[in-house]
């Protein structure tokens, strides 16, 4: 995936999940944080970003959201957020020895089986 | 996705957060999903989906959670609904014009430098 | 708020957030469930009811969530979903020995100071 | 706080969830925050409190939080964000026309029915 010749850059751009985990486990362990990061935890850690996230959006309209949310500064704010939501994922992923690669494609077969195209055109799968 | 090489299985096991987003965009263009996936709409679906992955864990110990989250059946359960946070949260970021990757690599690049090492070895980043 | 007269009715329509935190108490506590009722656990259950609720508006437009709310079936859904978050709510108040009408009091008061009529009319409070 | 009759004190610190409604009916109206206030809306912002709320807990063990939660500076913080969460919650049944205090009384019914003690007892209700 790289080389010799300056592609940092481009690679740092591509991660795979399984090089984000790796990253993210370097991170933490370099700071002795494993040792915060059991399931329940991170699960917690995880709802504080989503929250923060949710927020950004809260008091705007479907229509402001759909607008704003492509221009900066709240497209910037809310790849921030999206950010910590996703790196707790993967972390979350990783101390359960998921792997996230795997599971995220086997759930796109799934998906496609459970809601053929000439079934499901332009209807929602509403839940409850 | 791919090809004449055989290396189909090698590409679907490690998309970029890029290809997942493509995956995603075709997967509900194909069922006229387009028009329900607003950022508020996908956010709430979001949530939904991290509600599922908390259940999984709640009623566990912390112990338990760590023991039981490595092997099935609750490591197959993990991985199916940390899938649907994180196809959300793709989904979300393509409608929002937000390049994950990119975004991601930014926030691990901020975080190097606002929690060093030598200052936060052992202590949790506690917030509030 | 009663007495000997058959106004039990009114009363079961009617408890305090320290009623409804007794009653949890008592029925949590005939189950033996008093030992999965930790914080953290109580709070990652709180966070399931909470994405219930949330996939019951997800699809829908900002106009049909307002509309088709009010009345049934979505209505009474809500009313069950609110009701599951509410309880999870009240029971971790409990366990954490916090009085949750004399906090709510409190943030009423709070919020008055914070957020004065005349500075803030029309004007959502955005974060961040 | 307080007045001539003596029993404003028990009413403030005893509101119904019928009466907290009207006072958030009341101070969203005030600031003119009504049309902010549709259930997507207020839905993401529950979520940003549930959130907050999150974040006080997620890297204490179980033990910590436990007893932690109970004494102060953690239980005032925690009565704080509680608010927060339960003031959005009755402001979203406010708008869904959903009467909270009638809801809750028949879920509590209905999990009696759905629980019986002889059947439960000890044995956590797993979903999933």
């Amino acid at each position: 995936m790289n080389s010799s010749s300056g592609q940092t850059w481009a690679v740092s751009e591509h991660k795979t999940l399984a090089e984000l985990a790796e990253q993210m486990r370097e991170f933490t362990g370099a700071r002795d944080w494993h040792r915060f990061h059991d399931p329940k935890s991170l699960m917690l850690a995880l709802m504080g970003e989503v929250g923060e996230l949710s927020e950004l959006l809260q008091w705007l309209s479907a229509e402001q959201a759909e607008e704003l949310a492509k221009s900066d500064p709240l497209n910037q704010r809310l790849g921030e957020e999206m950010s910590d939501v996703l790196l707790y994922l993967v972390r979350l992923a990783d101390v359960c020895n998921v792997n996230l690669d795997k599971a995220v494609q086997s759930k796109l077969r799934s998906n496609e089986e459970r809601f053929p195209v000439a079934d499901f055109h332009g209807d929602a799968p509403i839940k409850n």
